[in-house]
């Protein structure tokens, strides 16, 4: 039966899910600009991030809208609620994006990464990207067993993390401090992109099963 | 009048103070784990984070059964809603006590900071808890003229966290890559702390007021 009600309720759902594409999109965008020094995708992603924001408080007050009016059963209260805290992860998402664009645009023209970095910078944003479709696709199925299979792709980001680290502490690395720091902190955006993904994940699941799928950071 | 329901509200409340003491506790002692490469500190506060993340889980659980059950009017609903965001933003202010506190225990029996970082450092750390006590108080008391502080409070460990930078790209820097790398994590786990608060200051104020202080991150 599809009400005025149940249809607020699936209109939230799709908001979510329109907001992991954009943050996936954003992200995509960011690791082109960062490996090409391309500053007019950088600038897309940085103005970008401003939609993103936008939705999540227009989703918010709506959630805490239909909340007041519509007292719902214990049920869609949880779930109403669990939406709240996806918003907040996906918009968190989208900032990461931004921060790797203002990285590239603060380079520019040079690019913010040296060779040896571009393959391992370039594996994070493809993890990045499977692992953003995936919440996208968990976000409209609720499909449990999907979700859990994000903690194994973050295993993946992790381990392209430290290989990051690897080559900033061998002692081959030879371009300075500058860039050590920006690179650092890159490999920090991608890896919290990640969390927050895995995040989601967690949340689906437990408003799915009622069960934690493991321990949260 | 103090029915059954209000001390409900009022748990709540308290709870959240409870929760921002903690954490300004937390990054206390994480700051001198830091300083002072003291290792049972630094276990202290990394075993006492999931003491944060359980009050987080049952405040929130908590405040969803008070949603279920009481039917709450706008203005209480929307309080209880603004609970669970600043129950996420201090769990998080917590995280980075305890990231700070790892990095101490991983370069433990060395200290994790050069000589030339333990004042800038030091004064990120001042800088926290007087943003810390802050953000208990503005709980306690719900005062909006004292959330806007923050955004002031916050500029300074900005200045800070620039400063850092500035020691780490200065061309006498003599630490090498790995000390720029613990660096450049910490200064941006002290600005997350400060970030989080601000977020605090502003949800709290917002409530109150109605009024957006300021856009958000």
């Amino acid at each position: 039966m599809r009400d005025a009600y149940h249809e607020e309720l699936e209109a939230v759902s799709a908001t979510l899910v329109e907001m992991a594409n954009m943050a996936g999109v954003a992200m995509a965008k960011a690791t082109i600009a960062l490996q090409e020094a391309n500053l007019s995708l950088a600038e897309e992603v940085i103005a970008a991030d401003d939609a993103i924001d936008d939705l999540q408080h227009q989703l918010d007050a709506k959630v805490v809208d239909i909340m007041a009016r519509q007292q719902p059963v214990a049920g869609d209260l949880r779930a109403l609620v669990t939406s709240l805290r996806v918003s907040a992860d996906l918009e968190r998402m989208g900032d990461f994006a931004h921060h790797v664009a203002r990285v590239a645009r603060m380079r520019y023209p040079e690019k913010a990464l040296p060779p040896e970095l571009t393959v391992v910078v370039g594996e994070l944003g493809s993890a990045a990207q499977r692992i953003v479709s995936k919440t996208a696709y968990i976000l409209q199925t609720k499909d449990a067993e999907t979700a859990l299979e994000l903690e194994r792709d973050d295993d993946e980001v992790d381990r392209l993390h430290r290989q990051l680290f690897r080559i900033l502490l061998d002692p081959s690395w030879s371009h300075g401090i500058e860039n050590a720091i920006d690179t650092t902190l890159i490999g920090r955006y991608y890896e919290r992109f990640a969390d927050h993904a895995v995040s989601v994940g967690r949340r689906v699941h437990y408003l799915v099963t009622g069960a934690y799928s493991s321990k949260s950071e």
